[in-house]
């Protein structure tokens, strides 16, 4: 499975994948997906979001066991991040099936689009659509570099755009949904675990902050004379750092874009994007108020103005005990030990708790880098994460 | 002359002018060159670098008065800089006659090519060649953001690069070339001058800053995992503006690229590039090496390499004496007051100024403004540098 899936997408040059969301390498994971949901014999079928499902018996059923992530990936991203969730729920229907274990329950693989959001700077798109938390209209509005909107980009990837919207008779049939993911920190290498279940998933959102300056000739304006905004985003960045340290939050600026960016030229605009999370949603509001605050005060100083945007907001997941507490004691039954702990990074599946009962497991990254070629995890967790979710679809499906 | 001009390469969403090296907008500028020239009879020619050039009178006579300036400009840049001094070039060539001025030195108009280096990164680059301080080897290495080499770019617009290099027989049939421009500070407007007559160009350079760290999640890697270079690239652009305004310098970070430049991932690499000015060399150097030295501290805190490229460096231009009294002489005559003062810009004179007498002429921008669509001169402002330069060229090539 791995092999075909391997080389798709893959930049010569910085060694990662990029997989955007309705490109001709997404097209080309999409066509690996229905290729295994084919040669398994499971019912395919694309949902009105561009979502892609495999169903082993029938959905009308109600009550399915659904599992699966995402093939997409962010820039330069690495080959495990929604892969492995996806690779696994094949190769563990498959232990289903070599263990002869017959489901009483509908079982669905899902690959949802779009899910990292590097195209159209939303996250966890087909997600959110089918779970009626980005309606189409909003999704209409959403545009890639190039200013080609979502429907767009669908429409050219050969689905209907007008389809787009919530989708609540599909969630309806669905009574747990499972997905496993590489874990994104070093938490099960640290408890030396090969896989571990999700407690909770930090809130966390995306602003946009558009310093705008004034643009002038960097060798004859005097610097008392200039409105340079790239001082105003070099001090918010560091002031970003400080203010989540202090509240043991996380803040990053990853992403950036200077108008007119020429060597010669004082910027125009800078804009900076802010990632931030934290355990709860009161200090993440705190952490990003009080960058806000630091922004606004060095603008002042710099003649420059700022304005800040939030372009999305995921609040807290408490992914739901019972299930949780479920899938925890299925992996435990032999005597296992299974870590359950929290993350800082977005799923769909924190998108779908907020409609069915879900859950998460993740499996061991020695070094916890995640967003990048260096991403991993090592053959034996891989396998150990496969048998885990197999566990835990024998035990919800199969009892 | 204006009228036809204004519209190239004029972008509407920002106002400003992308007249690039070699393209599209590049081709319209220089069609409008050979049209100048010869609805005024004047001989054409196009040198080995692709500079363009207006005779009047016999090139091989020697010891010609050559003026004129560039049609490129950087991105989103004014209408200003450059073309004052080609228009004013030829509109002061219709004065003369008008005056029924008869040269006794061959007058030329040209056109250098790609002055901004605004596509290949390096500022000058027809001069350059032309006056042998840029080789055909090292102009073959310059590459565009979409990796178009400069004799590529060159050969697709329709000149033949293998013919790059220097010019020692042009330049040897210079006797004087003088440059007019519109200012790119406010000495003029605070002395009240429409027009001045340049003393020296500040030493000026680029470096580039390589910020190496490792890309990673945004939600997932604790803060003391991280090698993010966003920090130490932040940290550095702050520490330059306060070197640059304790020695009395200038330094600017105006373009950045960022890998993978992901709002939820750590960056693997920040790119900047520093343009640094000074009085003179020595001031100059110690503010880049103090620069330098706050990058490589920080990035030992930030776990992050940092490697400075210097990509071009001009040493500091003193105007000859002798032609920048006479030609202040010659526009003082009548009892007009002309300043004589310094830029911190580069020019074609600059380069020029090695091989053959050279000067330059300011015309007053009121704002200072340059390297922007706000850049503005006044169109009675105008006409005074075209007479001013008129009388100059008369001054030189007839009497």
């Amino acid at each position: 499975m791995w092999r075909d899936l391997r080389p798709i997408g893959l930049d010569a040059g910085s060694g990662g994948y990029r997989r955007f969301a309705w490109t001709g390498a997404d097209a080309d994971c999409r066509a690996w997906f229905r290729a295994q949901a084919e040669s398994r014999g499971l019912a395919y079928e694309v949902d009105r979001n561009g979502n892609q499902w495999a169903w082993l018996g029938d959905p009308a059923a109600g009550d399915a066991v659904v599992t699966g992530s995402h093939l997409d990936s962010v820039p330069d991203g690495g080959a495990f991040d929604g892969p492995l969730g996806v690779v696994s729920s094949f190769a563990a229907l498959d232990e289903l099936r070599a263990r002869g274990a017959s489901p009483t329950r509908p079982l669905a693989i899902v690959n949802f689009g779009d899910e990292e959001g590097a195209r159209f700077g939303l996250a966890c798109v087909g997600s959110r659509l089918t779970a009626g938390q980005l309606t189409a209209d909003q999704a209409a509005e959403l545009r890639d570099a190039d200013g080609i909107s979502l429907p767009q980009a669908m429409e050219r990837a050969g689905y209907d755009p007008e389809a787009i919207g919530p989708d609540p008779e599909r969630l309806a049939r669905i009574g747990a949904f499972v997905e496993l993911h590489v874990e994104q920190g070093r938490a099960l290498d640290l408890s030396g675990d090969p896989v571990g279940v999700a407690s909770a998933i930090w809130p966390h959102g995306r602003w946009r902050f558009d310093f705008r300056g004034e643009a002038n000739h960097a060798g004859t304006t005097r610097l008392e004379d200039r409105r340079d905004p790239m001082l105003t985003y070099a001090n918010t960045v560091l002031a970003a750092r400080k203010k989540a340290r202090l509240a043991g939050a996380l803040a990053t600026f990853g992403k950036v874009a200077v108008e007119p960016n020429g060597v010669n030229a004082i910027p125009s605009l800078v804009r900076g994007w802010l990632d931030s999370r934290a355990a709860d949603e009161r200090t993440l509001a705190a952490v990003v108020e009080e960058i806000e605050r630091a922004a606004a005060e060095r603008g002042d100083r710099d003649g420059v103005e700022v304005r800040v945007t939030r372009e999305s907001f995921t609040p807290v997941v408490e992914f739901e005990h019972a299930l949780r507490d479920q899938v925890a004691g299925l992996l435990s039954a032999d005597g296992r030990t299974v870590p359950v702990l929290p993350t800082g990074a977005g799923h769909d599946a924190g998108i779908l708790s907020a409609s069915v009962p879900t859950a998460m497991l993740f499996v061991r990254n020695p070094t916890g880098v995640s967003h990048s070629p260096a991403e991993h995890a090592a053959e034996d967790d891989c396998l150990a994460g496969v048998l885990a979710l197999a566990d835990v679809l024998e035990g919800l499906a199969c009892r």
